[in-house]
């Protein structure tokens, strides 16, 4: 947590807020071991970031006044990201690491390869998803929270809804088989989809390419998911 | 698991071998549901990569027989990598994840904001650090294991061993601080310290700079350890 996120919520007043919630309490109060007096930083949900000064710390309940909210988050990656649902352990870490790197919206989508099973979890209930969206945040320092669409069918996405997502926009598939190396140095809008563990099966390929889609390779290394993601977007976009 | 790695210990010929333990047999039976007579891709641990037959397939024991070893290894990165030593949920996918991007030594050091329990799991026992880096070498079909070397001591290792370990080489560290962006597209031997949650005290990075490394940033956001890695290694060398 190296930002305090704060929601419409937890304000009080202007430039005052209360945080009542332990998970927070408790790292402002153990990690951050923070001191009243002391000016900390804090970012309003969605909104600017800025900084306050803690003048009440209990386990239960802590005060920040004199909250100003100067500072813009820090820059969007201009990237659109449509990714096979991940199996849950792995999903929750995604979804912070998306949060993190700054991508602003996520399609977890279906595919041959996605078990039935999940899409049952409850780390898919909005509550769950905003929560880890929030950790993501928290260390990257960002106040903006991504959107995340659910797509549970395949084919009627791909072919009724994704071609206006990724309009105006580059669209890449990671794709172990293509010929063309994943680009680098991009600044235009991107679209990139990830297929599950094991990869798209090739009639998927087939959909996205002719949605508009183009195959791109990482080299010879097979990545997880989760490590598939940062690789990717720090290649993309620097 | 995209490859089958096999050691000395699996061999029972020049072209045969048993596998017994249970992870391996599973893995082979339960996910890639293999069939008898099928070839399937196989890799000698620290030799070359190839395939053979699969003859036997019980719960227990697995027989491949007419095994060729004819592909080398992928590339290796051309990176000295040293770690502030993570705690002990994250030490394991670090570990398989510099494993499945190439890295071949890694030193994981003590810093100051290095937890002292760190030290004491048992992830450091040298058969456990074997094993998550087998699994990552599995994953990204890979056979060659990389080498970690534990520092438990910040000062001694940076100004006695470092230098030694960092000759010939670009030093950088990852420094949220530092003015220069970290490059990319290099092909020089390359070596990267990366801190601790919470970043390496001034202190330490005043000892590395004298040591020769120069901090890089990676823009404003904060990432976790284990999307630093890969996110750095990919903005690195491509």
């Amino acid at each position: 947590m190296n930002i305090i996120l704060l929601t419409a919520e937890d304000l009080t007043g202007d430039t005052c807020a209360e945080i009542r919630d332990q998970r927070r309490c408790q790292h402002i109060l153990s990690v951050h071991q923070a001191q009243v007096g002391e000016r900390i930083r804090a970012g309003l949900l969605n909104g600017n970031m800025g900084s306050g000064i803690m003048t009440t710390l209990q386990p239960d309940l802590i005060i920040i006044e004199d909250l100003i909210f100067d500072e813009p988050p820090p820059p969007d990656l201009p990237l659109f990201l449509v990714m096979a649902l991940p199996r849950p352990k792995m999903l929750k870490r995604v979804l912070q690491t998306v949060s993190t790197l700054g991508v602003k919206k996520l399609v977890l989508m279906n595919s041959y390869r996605v078990e039935k099973s999940y899409w049952q979890t409850p780390l898919l209930e909005p509550e769950s998803i905003r929560e880890h969206l929030i950790l993501g945040l928290e260390q990257a320092r960002d106040t903006q929270l991504p959107e995340v669409i659910l797509e549970k069918r395949f084919k009627p996405f791909v072919e009724d809804r994704l071609p206006a997502l990724i309009a105006q926009t580059r669209a890449l598939v990671a794709h172990p088989y293509s010929e063309t190396p994943c680009p680098t140095g991009l600044t235009e809008a991107t679209s990139l989809a990830i297929g599950p563990e094991g990869g798209f099966i090739p009639w998927e390929i087939e959909q996205l390419e002719a949605c508009g889609f183009e195959g791109v390779h990482l080299g010879k290394r097979i990545m997880r998911v989760e490590t598939a993601v940062p690789f990717l977007l720090a290649r993309l976009f620097h």
